[in-house]
């Protein structure tokens, strides 16, 4: 991609930059800086993580049970990465040979393979480490609540602070040691471009991971549920169903794996395209453009420590009030960091920091914003949830009816939020660098919209470490269960439970939050991709190309761009129709093998010999792991096919076929003498933003949807409308169980989904050209 | 509108054109014949309404049940009409004024309100007509099936007949006389513009006739079973449940009121764009091509009678079999007519007219994939139904669950369809039209759809038959139900039944199908009548307008039609909501009525005395209607909130501000030297398209998923799995009624949602700008 940067830079050379900030020595420094936040994060990660496997680990009945969930975790995480490491592997051998088949791609294919594997790489290390942590935290947790409930908390919340401080220092170590290894201080403005392959190999391992998890998650619980309270009518979580076991571990592979990978591409991807979208702005701010996300990820990391260490509770406290202290402490830190990095390094003689800090609290007020509108919908003291519970009382059918109402006003209220700090980030960049020439208003606004997907993802490791605080202390509880301990314990366990419930929903909101921010971020980061790669095109045709001449037109009224844009819609659908088909059939199987060992070994149920709870996770490993291969392949596979079969699309499929050129017109297909055809980009285009409208509209509904049904049956629990065993908690239970899959599968692997769409499209931008 | 009209024609009148077409005479005598052909059609259903009504009515017993089925169904479109009424009077004041309110659109006031009320009074009339006849065919069908089968389902297609006909003739008389009294004959390439107002007028009273109708009979339904079924232990159609005959009025005035109303505004709405792409051809085709939209609607009449009529049954024969003979008949005739058609009125001496008819073909392709992908998802003997039967093993969640994953994998082979069909048809336009110089390929291609979008309507009349013959078997067998009649009549009834329900279900996937093809229409009658009033705006200001402007660029990168496109898809999902609940709310209002009434009056239970089936109907009235307006109103209001703001926007929100000018660049806000801000255009035309994909691809979840999980309920009812009574049934019952308010409420009012969004933009088109 050398050819293609220096052909960018000679075009952005034209623009008049302001003098101190053309070179990049002066931003050198902020480089080393962050990537020595990012070495000392991990060493505070590991330090953590000793102190948490020092830790005791209560009595052998206990540990025999947390061995079991360990093993069958580490034995699905081994064969789970067997399968993405072939995928991905795969997959570099098609991008390698795809960028080499082509003059124009042939010099980048070695970069671009060696980011997407680096990206592959560090993005299951996250997940793995995340869960190495996990699994090993929720029997301390569990010991911890022999002594108080703040122990148990503050042990729960290191383990999975653990996770928060790996992925996000990772995702930073990552890019930031293939910008230096690829010159990044040299040409600092063309190897952003680069770094694209690390985003796409992130969120492809990221995609598999949530994707199978929660495959094995849902089908595991799903499964045990029917075989165990329904037919042999045993209680949850009881030591003689031969998928307990399966149950427990699936916590930790689609909650902690999962998420972690989830967050990990979430951060890598949009700290590329932000550091893109700074390099478009190199004029501007020079080097210190492009390291400004990097920057922020390292105060996110040091905010996040600080934010971990001042949690601590009370015995007669709502754990949840003091987890919600850490998230404010972390967030005034990030605000306060986030403050300093503008003034020093968006900055200028014509620029307005204070515009840009205001795109920052945008962002940051979004995150809140999601929060709060995320407990509304799934918490039981407001009318979403009392309204499920009350349509119980009629029954199953309105209890889903009255579920699926919740589900689709969902998206409402995030929507006008996501609008508003669009329209507004978009504003204040503008204004923020309306002194600035030679920049476009809509390249300032664009960057106003990164920097408040900046602002947003600023808190990104401390809600990473709250989510995995959710299943540490659900495994916990199931520990303390299954293991008979004193009701005063198990009340503490139930407590951190519950807030761990609340703490995975809120997680889920802010990740579709952050996915729908960033949605701009990535479309704009894609544009600018296409750009060089047409400057480069024409320039190496030797062409002229015009001044100020940009890609960033995406005409919805063009049929091949509709066409892509219902596709990349209906994509969505029916991706999550197979997430929840999977998990329907893996559950059948996990019910299969249970029946058997009932059958095989009659002393299970009559408690004198144990089941087989190896072979059971054996089987919902190897069922989950077939069964994520089709969705993930259709996501891979159809921008892909739009891409290639649409570039070969004349220009009669083309409404404007123009381009912008001051002085000048130009019809597509040639853009400065030379034949260029953008069909093929555009309608990609067309997929990947109406398939993120559509995929985050969708994650909201199955996210609150499931997250509502399963607080009204909680609700019902407390006793209202009869308590447990009424009529009312039996059709809430219906609710739950649809509600599982919703919320588990398919919702948190279409945040993926969006982001692995962005990061195919801006790696295979080439081959659509 | 005149000044507008003027001012296009003089821009067109630019263009070279080709000469024996460019004066309106040579087509007067298209419109006489269209025109009197829908008069004919008109005596023809009278005709056919009288032998209806003039058939034998039965039993004393029979005709008790059907009067009290009429007057309901008669008291709420009474109430409903009034209620509508109120509205579109409210309305269109608010036009009229704001159209008063500006200089530039105060000369079209008038005309756009009286073709607005003209349209509203119409759709009410199609709507009244046919369901006037159809609650009286339903007694007569049952009467009539007392001698044979023959002659019943004769009876019903008969009176759903006059339904299809009085729909079809009405939107074409409604369009051609407003045409012709706006001076259609003097300035043809003018009039179309001024007749949007009769597309809003009646896809407003469809969409408050659908809505309104769809939470009356899914209340009146649900109600029924909830407190019948459930709470008393009586069985379904029980004379002792008071709301027993407020489920059969919901029949008719959900199905066939509503259905007909759906009917006439897609055909008229349809037209119009149709006929507004026509003028903008009016060098080619001259005033031939303003009138094929209606000259196809003639051929339609002519080719359904004919269908209907031969229409014949044997006593062992599948009536499906006989209805499926009378659309191929419709079909062939249609396109015989329709080939006729192009060759004369589409022609010329640069013209091909065989890739035009190709065109048509591709329309009435899709049509048949259309009802054949239905089939496929709703029918038994297929794959998904089945899955969904047996995954009832397992209880209700499973069958829920798998309901779902049926219903979101459903939009995935109609979007290829769509797809291929709207590539083709544009294709096959450009092909059609290469010879002609000074129209653009953009310009053809969408001629092209717009005439698919004819051939798919081009057997509308007949499938309206077919659709309101299901209501009237229904009712047919509720009659014999309810008056015990002998097992041999009830057989044939229940075939009949059976039929109908086919029929409804394809009903809806060709409605969809047509709403999807037309989009690209809509979108772009949409966008042209924007650049006529940009072009009046120009004028008047005493600007040059650029030769060959279009407004044919709908940036999706543009931060306010993304906002527009995420807002349109929001819509659809919270308008799905809103609904559900509506029918969940009034359903309550039915079961305390039911109870009231059952403490009130023991003898109702003991069968010694009768319950107040009016005071239950009047309540589901009452309730139903007041549920429809809210959200009614967030759909008219949306699209007229984000074009108002919107349009105060500045330029920095637009990526790519130019706009289309050979030889010259000019930047938006400034055409030819008059400042024009479109963000407010292109942000409503953003929530236009995309508002449409999501709503597109939510109704097929909802209609197919519903109708899915209602034969899985028959499926096991046939004796699979148990049978009825069984564990599995009972499952199946509860998919049944979650997809109920899904397939006949939600599903089928989005249809009408995405119809009434392209026509309140067109009429409201002049206040973004």
């Amino acid at each position: 991609m050398v050819g293609v940067s220096i052909l960018a830079a000679a075009v952005l050379a034209q623009i008049p930059v302001t003098p101190d900030s053309a070179d990049g020595s002066d931003g050198r420094i902020y480089l080393w800086v962050a990537l020595g936040v990012g070495v000392l994060a991990l060493v505070a990660a590991l330090m953590l993580a000793r102190s948490v496997i020092a830790s005791d680990t209560g009595t052998p009945e206990m540990r025999a049970i947390s061995d079991a969930i360990r093993e069958g975790a580490e034995a699905f995480l081994r064969r789970q990465y067997k399968t993405i490491g072939a995928i991905a592997l795969a997959l570099a051998v098609v991008v390698f040979f795809g960028y080499k088949l082509s003059p124009r791609t042939e010099p980048f294919a070695s970069k671009t393979v060696i980011s997407f594997l680096v990206g592959a790489v560090c993005s299951g290390l996250a997940g793995f480490t995340g869960m190495y942590c996990s699994i090993r935290a929720n029997i301390r947790t569990a010991s911890a609540a022999r002594t108080s409930l703040n122990k148990a908390l503050q042990m729960a919340l290191r383990g999975g602070a653990v996770t928060g401080l790996v992925v996000v220092a990772l995702s930073l170590l990552g890019v930031g040691s293939l910008f230096l290894f690829f010159g990044g201080l040299e040409h600092p403005e063309a190897v952003p471009y680069q770094l694209v392959g690390f985003g796409f190999g992130a969120s492809l391992v990221a995609l598999f991971a949530q994707l199978g998890g929660g495959i094995y998650t849902k089908a595991a619980d799903v499964g045990a549920d029917l075989v165990g309270k329904v037919e042999a009518g045993i209680p949850e979580d009881d030591p003689r169903n031969p998928a307990v076991i399966a149950d427990l571990v699936g916590d930790n592979v689609g909650d902690c794996a999962g998420r972690g990978a989830d967050i990990f591409e979430s951060t890598a991807a949009e700290n590329v395209g932000a550091m893109i979208l700074g390099a478009a702005l190199f004029p501007v701010f020079g080097v210190k453009g492009i390291l400004f996300p990097l920057i922020v990820l390292a105060i996110n990391l040091i905010a996040s420590i600080v934010g971990v260490f001042v949690v601590s509770t009370r015995e007669d406290e709502d754990p949840m009030d003091a987890l919600n202290k850490g998230f404010y402490v972390t967030s005034a830190l990030a605000l306060a960091g986030f403050a300093g990095a503008v003034y020093t390094m968006l900055n200028g003689p014509l620029v307005k920091p204070l515009w840009l800090l205001a795109c920052g609290v945008v962002g940051l007020i979004t995150s809140f914003l999601f929060v709060w509108i995320t407990e509304y919908y799934t918490e039981s003291r407001y009318r979403p949830v009392q309204s499920i519970a009350t349509a119980s009382l009629t029954g199953p059918a309105t209890n889903i009816i009255s579920g699926l109402a919740v589900g689709m006003e969902t998206p409402a209220m995030p929507v006008v939020a996501i609008s508003a700090a669009l329209l507004l980030s978009y504003y204040f960049g503008v204004q923020g660098l309306a002194g600035v020439s030679g920049i476009s208003d809509y390249a300032k606004g664009i960057y106003g919209t990164a920097i408040a997907t900046m602002g947003m993802l600023s808190c990104a490791a401390y809600i990473l470490a709250m989510d995995t605080f959710g299943p540490i202390t659900d495994n916990a509880g199931g520990i303390i269960e299954m293991s008979n301990q004193p009701d005063a314990i198990r009340e503490r366990t139930d407590k951190l439970d519950s807030a761990g419930n609340t703490t995975k929903a809120l997680t889920k909101g802010y990740a579709v939050g952050s996915a729908s921010l960033a949605a701009f971020l990535l479309f704009s980061a894609y544009l600018e991709e296409i750009k060089v790669i047409v400057t480069a095109k024409v320039a190496a045709a030797g062409g002229y190309m015009p001044v100020g001449w940009s890609f960033t037109n995406i005409n919805l009224a063009q049929v091949p761009v509709f066409v892509g844009a219902l596709l990349g819609a209906t994509l969505t659908f029916l991706f999550s129709s197979l997430a929840i088909k999977a998990v329907g059939r893996t559950a059948q199987m996990v019910v299969q093998d249970v029946r058997n060992q009932f059958k095989e070994n009659p002393g299970i149920m009559a408690g004198t010999s144990k089941p087989d709870y190896a072979r059971c996770v054996n089987i919902v490993t190897g069922a989950a792991l077939k069964e994520m291969v089709l969705p993930g392949a259709l996501v891979v596979g159809l921008p892909v096919v739009v891409g290639l079969i649409f570039r070969h699309f004349s220009a009669s499929y083309q409404a404007n076929a123009t381009v912008y050129a001051p002085g000048a017109i130009l019809p597509v297909p040639a853009i400065g003498g030379v034949p260029v055809n953008l069909a093929g980009a555009e309608a990609v285009a067309g997929l990947l933003m109406v398939g993120t409208i559509a995929g985050v509209l969708l994650a909201m509904l199955m996210n609150n949807g499931g997250g509502a049904w399963d607080n009204a049956k909680k609700y019902i629990e407390t006793g209202k409308y009869g308590g447990k065993k009424s009529e009312a908690h039996k059709a809430a239970v219906v609710g739950d169980t649809v509600g599982d899959p919703f919320k588990d599968t398919a919702g948190p692997s279409l945040h993926v989904l969006i982001k692995l769409l962005a990061t195919i499209t801006l790696v295979l931008a080439p081959l659509f050209v």
